[in-house]
């Protein structure tokens, strides 16, 4: 049995070049049938020219708008009907398909997905999360990061479920811990959103919770899952992205410095593939969308073919996995008794 | 002339040891008196050990207690009456010494500071700045990075001001660069707090206000300085300091793995330690605390010799060129009459 996976083929930077590579790359290596949305006469000439007679469950579904990088979101949403992310995210709604996954604005794809799919019960307010890599080689799962930008204590506990939910069933973590961002370890510390939430959270996960943390334990291991609210989350990612961008530009001019630097690089060059592997978020297959009714996956602009397979793979696991249906069911709990560790 | 200087004998990981090398290099190199604060029993013997009879400008002030880096800030600050930080500071307040250096416990410092010198003129709250390199080699003001947690539009506008005033007269920037923290360009992107605080900020600062601006470009050099409340800030910087951690830690073990790469390695290591020098913030000579009435300058715990000399290089450049003059003279003006431009 085929999993159905609706892929955005108008997303990324350099659509719909990456998606249909990685569409097919996807559909040879996983059991998937990808449906590509977007203007048919572009994309089938552009299909049947890549696949050259290879057979695959790739299907094309047309959409006559497409929203790009520079559309402002909610304009973009409001105004473009035939949108491929609108089309996409409604064939998951119908229950066609069991997840979409876009390379594309994640503003207007995340707006675009609230109002399609909906919210799951329970939840006030979904989440964008994103996987980040980590000094023990485990990944760390950091929500909100953009879906919202002023939150309350209550939207945070919903956060803290549902990315605990998704990192025991996606990440495959156990005795899962989760941290609340702040600017210092004792309770006593943080701004009055983190001072509220924090013991509502202790409450709440129990010996799951490990209190507050701090912006450096993003990256060291510390905690499987870190929650807080979309605007720290997002001005926490934005500056991660800047500053491997400036270390990349660094390290490129100072081994062009010299003639011994460059022989050295190399040398080195296949070490430091490795590196930039570990940190290149798009390994990990895109940030999931958590809290709204389907599955629901983002990838990077920049995406590139094998990014876009990790994509489908993903929310093909996601979907799989009933990730959804799970944080209902810790909701329900939490709500209940007030524990959702029992 | 030399300037009077106090440095914090006590205040780094490896104190004292850093402090007196770093006392005497800037002794020989630089127009300062520097009066190293702690325990007279500890610093004398070592100091004469170093100076092995070479005479420089450095005199010892007694101070029996001294607050370390796991001492919880606010006790610390209360109950040790007689510590170095505190010594230090009364010194500065007293006028005997034209600014105060420690690389010890930010919490502690900033505490202490507030409560010896009290704020300037003008100045509801009192901010940390930090320096981040950035892709064009100018430097980024980053403020505030954790003196407050929950900030008021005013706080903000303050910090908008001392930054600016910080940066032309320290940095030597001209045609001064202010962005305000958010998570989107546009107007209407961000928080309640930046929501409210960006008209505020283009009344006062007219054109040199560049509007909103990410994460990510607190290293592209978009900004000379970008303004934000603490509890963002600090995030932002524990961010940026994890994540360096993780890249110097994968990049030494991706070439740790092949003989290869060890060779490479080897050759690449000049152009490494220059790249490694950019990230460094320690070049820059620390955080200033600005909008206490006095010079504080707080450096990182991890300082060497070389550190603590630009340090002491930096307090004395901000207490010669009469920062907090000019700062109280903007905010007299901009509350005057609304655009400290004219």
């Amino acid at each position: 049995m085929l999993i159905d996976i609706v892929l955005d083929a108008m997303g990324s930077d350099k659509a719909p070049e990456p998606e249909l590579r990685g569409a097919i790359l996807a559909c040879r290596h996983l059991p998937v049938r990808v449906h590509l949305v977007g203007p048919r006469e572009v994309l089938r000439p552009a299909l049947d020219q890549h696949l050259r007679g290879e057979r695959l469950p790739i299907e094309i579904v047309h959409a006559s708008e497409w929203i790009s990088m520079e559309d402002k979101a909610a304009q973009a949403v409001r105004s473009k009907r035939d949108s491929s992310m609108r089309v996409g995210l409604k064939m998951v709604r119908e229950g066609r398909a069991a997840g979409f996954f876009t390379a594309g604005n994640t503003g207007a794809a995340m707006a675009t997905a609230k109002m399609v799919l909906g919210g799951l019960e329970g939840v006030d307010r979904p989440a964008l999360a994103t996987i980040l890599p980590t000094q023990t080689g485990l990944p760390c799962l950091l929500l909100d990061v953009g879906a919202n930008v002023d939150s309350e204590p209550k939207n945070l506990l919903d956060f803290a479920i549902m990315g605990k939910v998704y990192s025991e069933q996606v990440l495959k973590t156990r005795d899962t811990s989760v941290g609340l961002l702040s600017i210092g370890e004792e309770d006593s510390k943080g701004n009055s959103l983190t001072r509220e939430t924090l013991p509502l959270l202790r409450d709440l996960l129990g010996r799951n919770f490990i209190g507050n943390v701090e912006g450096r334990d993003l990256y060291n291991g510390r905690a499987d899952v870190v929650v807080c609210d979309g605007f720290t989350g997002n001005v926490a990612l934005k500056t991660s992205e800047g500053l491997v961008k400036l270390f990349s530009s660094s390290l490129k001019n100072a081994l062009k410095s010299t003639v011994t630097a460059q022989v050295g690089a190399l040398l080195s060059r296949k070490a430091f593939n490795t590196f930039k592997r570990k940190l290149d978020y798009s390994e990990y297959g895109g940030a999931p969308l958590l809290g709204v009714r389907g599955v629901c996956t983002i990838g990077h602009g920049s995406s590139n073919e094998r990014a876009i397979m990790n994509g489908i793979r993903v929310t093909a696991e996601v979907a799989q996995a009933n990730v959804n249906g799970q944080i209902e069911a810790a909701l329900r709990n939490s709500n209940g008794n007030g524990d959702m560790t029992l």
